[in-house]
């Protein structure tokens, strides 16, 4: 770091200068700086071009090279439950309705709002770890969410979870508005946090619960968030309970429309993809979770091409079993081209924007996923003396298929370095250990 | 470390006690210790077991406690061309015959022995880097890939590659022959490297070739492996050469044997994968490799449930695009799992089996694949501090679902550390960055 007038009197003032060996944009002509800087300032992005360019043009209160490293927008998960990285690895190779029902329900059932705090941060500090900036999360108790990633520094939107049966929080769906309207008040006039509405399915919810929270989501313009045509067996309790598949009862209920982000979309028909594209409606794809629990492969090339917006989530650590985009963008794209048999399928470009700019539009967030004036300072650094991204080709397939990331080395938010170094910097990870082998134990003496 | 007299003047001396948070074994009973101990004498495992019970036993030379760390049997990567490396995203997002035909051979028809051997350091580097110990390599200058492991510590097992058509290296298959010998030489005596025969494919050789390479195979007594069923297309060509599907076509010629090693295997019918268990056939798995070249989905699960050895291979970096078996675990799991729609095949521990013991048994490399008296100490630790790897229910989904690889922190081969804190200890990193960065500007500038 130094401080660094680099130019004239009259040039005009930015907080930091960063330097870094690629900068990918993201942008909408995807441009990629060799040797390039970002300027920045109150959070957000004042310049981004060549150094040599860009540089002299700013004086610039700090200035950092990071040296051999690539710059990516921070990136954006459209579907997590970050509290249940309590549950990573507690129970594998089960089919869903059976991993759900026997591991996680009876477990959820007893969980304080202190232990959901606790996975979030978890969560948070591993998200970090990886380079995400923001997620989109679904869970109940959301407003401990919220305080573990203000602990982090990172953008949150929460998804307050109902069901149309009585859960640990609801006796029904109606009890959960006031919960959405207290985390609304609790994120109101803060730039990191959002709320949305968040039903958990079609088939765990009654349509009169889904039309009523759409309309308030209209109301209050936040987006609706729920977990759709996840697998076939899913699709057999629609229509057995509603004589519809999950997608035509959505629409039967006017649910589908541009606010709506539907998660997983793996059993679509040709005819429901058309529909979605037609609707505006949103997708979450969550590659990882859809293989391990054999629900199947989403059609995401189809949908592609079809027009829909389709961003990148994780899912939770209890089916993933990480939350890392870096593997999550990785699996997007080789399952796609394996479903299609067509290696040209969901090239690498493609899924680095449903991990950034496709992301920020999934959940209507203007101003992150990419790195243009204009935009937040959300941002990763890979390092690139990682024998993994070495030799450098490409600085786009290199962030898609040979990153773990494990490479990250700094993250920003909104300006700010919110990890660096192996540390996520508002988080203490050795007290976080500690209290994770304590649930861990509460949980053993738990389980059903 | 600390010098340390733990027995009493008449305990067996050993060179390194190690302790570790956890230690999966990965012997005949998969067992895994907690608080684990394992004491190291002459390059291999004289104990392993609980701390509490095992320390004592021993006089050691040194001891090192791992702290929070879970140690595994260092992976076992059974196919790789490490010197191709050096194509790592160069061209993505193409079919295998456009990929190989106008990008890949062009370049390596220039290839010098100096380039063979930089993208083979640079291969070595990043399994370490990702806790592989031992690999089977494919390629020709294979001498410079022996150099390269030697430079790494790494376990070697060299297959000089040969087609039926003139290559780069040979005007015919026999030439190779005189090059296998060489090689026989130069790892004579050397616990760390061997050699095996390794014909391209059933559709670039001729038929004369793969009988006389497998008498050369069985009168060395060393492994023979070969590209075969990597996809649709390869069927095609050999059906319109040899007027048989790959795997028949080879056991017309006698070469399916216990010393073959099929790599890919992805186009097999039921009838193939029973012929392939009668006849003691191994086969090395590259689930990254075939999804991302779009050539389908290799029967695993059946190949095991049948009784067939089946190790896990990288391939090579340009068709991965990385060498990382934490990666292949998870891709390999997940990739079952969505074939047969079923959460419970391939499940962890049976994943990790092929990327250790089951990989060694591919190889027909004993003493290797885990840790037990009277074994090799090959071995790698993972940082459990990480925070993809908290909390931690079961270390052996951990290991399998959660790491990305990047949390390895000690690789041990013979005994001997080869990779610690970020560094491959026998590479210079930063000259080997200088030298691969001239290389891409050499591909650059002699790209077809």
């Amino acid at each position: 770091m130094e401080r660094r007038e680099a130019g004239s009197v009259s040039s005009p003032v930015c907080d930091l200068l960063l330097r870094a060996s690629w900068i990918v944009t993201q942008d909408a002509r995807r441009r990629v700086f060799e040797d390039g800087c970002l300027a920045i300032r109150d959070g957000g992005v004042l310049d981004v071009g060549a150094w040599a360019d860009t540089a002299p043009r700013y004086r610039a209160a700090e200035v950092r090279d990071l040296g051999e490293t690539l710059v990516l927008p921070g990136l954006i998960n459209v579907h997590a439950h970050a509290s249940m990285t309590l549950f990573r690895g507690l129970a594998d190779d089960l089919p869903l309705m059976d991993w759900l029902s026997r591991h996680i329900w009876p477990l959820e059932a007893r969980l304080s709002p202190e232990l959901v705090r606790l996975g979030a941060l978890a969560a948070c500090a591993e998200m970090l770890a990886s380079g995400a900036t923001c997620f989109a999360d679904g869970y109940f108790h959301e407003r401990e969410v919220l305080a573990a990633a203000r602990t982090a520094g990172m953008r949150v939107i929460l998804g307050e979870g109902f069901f149309g049966f009585p859960s640990p929080m609801f006796p029904t769906a109606r009890h959960c508005w006031d919960v959405v309207e207290g985390l609304r008040e609790a994120t109101r006039d803060d730039p990191l946090s959002r709320v949305m509405f968040m039903p958990h399915a079609p088939y765990t919810t009654t349509p009169e619960s889904l039309r009523e929270s759409m309309d308030l989501a209209e109301a209050l313009d936040c987006p609706w968030h729920i977990h759709c045509a996840e697998s076939p067996a899913e699709t057999a309790s629609c229509l057995e309970m509603f004589g519809q598949r999950p997608v035509p009862y959505l629409d039967s209920l006017g649910c589908l429309r541009p606010r709506a982000i539907l998660a997983h979309c793996v059993d679509l028909s040709e005819e429901e993809i058309a529909l979605l594209a037609e609707r505006g409606v949103k997708v979450a794809h969550c590659p990882s979770s859809n293989m391990k629990l054999a629900n199947g492969a989403a059609p995401v090339q189809k949908l592609l091409d079809a027009g829909v917006v389709v961003g990148l989530g994780t899912d939770g650590a209890a089916s993933n079993n990480s939350l890392n985009l870096f593997t999550e963008m990785r699996h997007a794209a080789l399952l796609q081209k394996l479903l299609l048999l067509d290696p040209g399928a969901l090239p690498a470009q493609a899924v680095l924007d449903m991990a950034t700019r496709q992301g920020a539009a999934c959940l209507d967030w203007t101003g992150i996923g990419s790195l243009e004036p204009g935009g937040r300072a959300d941002l990763l650094a890979l390092d690139l003396t990682a024998p993994g991204l070495q030799p450098l080709h490409s600085p786009v397939s290199q962030a898609v298929y040979a990153a773990h990331g494990g490479e990250v080395r700094l993250v920003l938010v909104e300006g700010r370095a919110v990890y660096e170094d192996g540390r996520p910097l508002g988080i203490d990870l050795p007290l976080l250990r500690r209290e994770l082998a304590a649930a861990v134990r509460w949980m053993r003496d738990h389980r059903a």
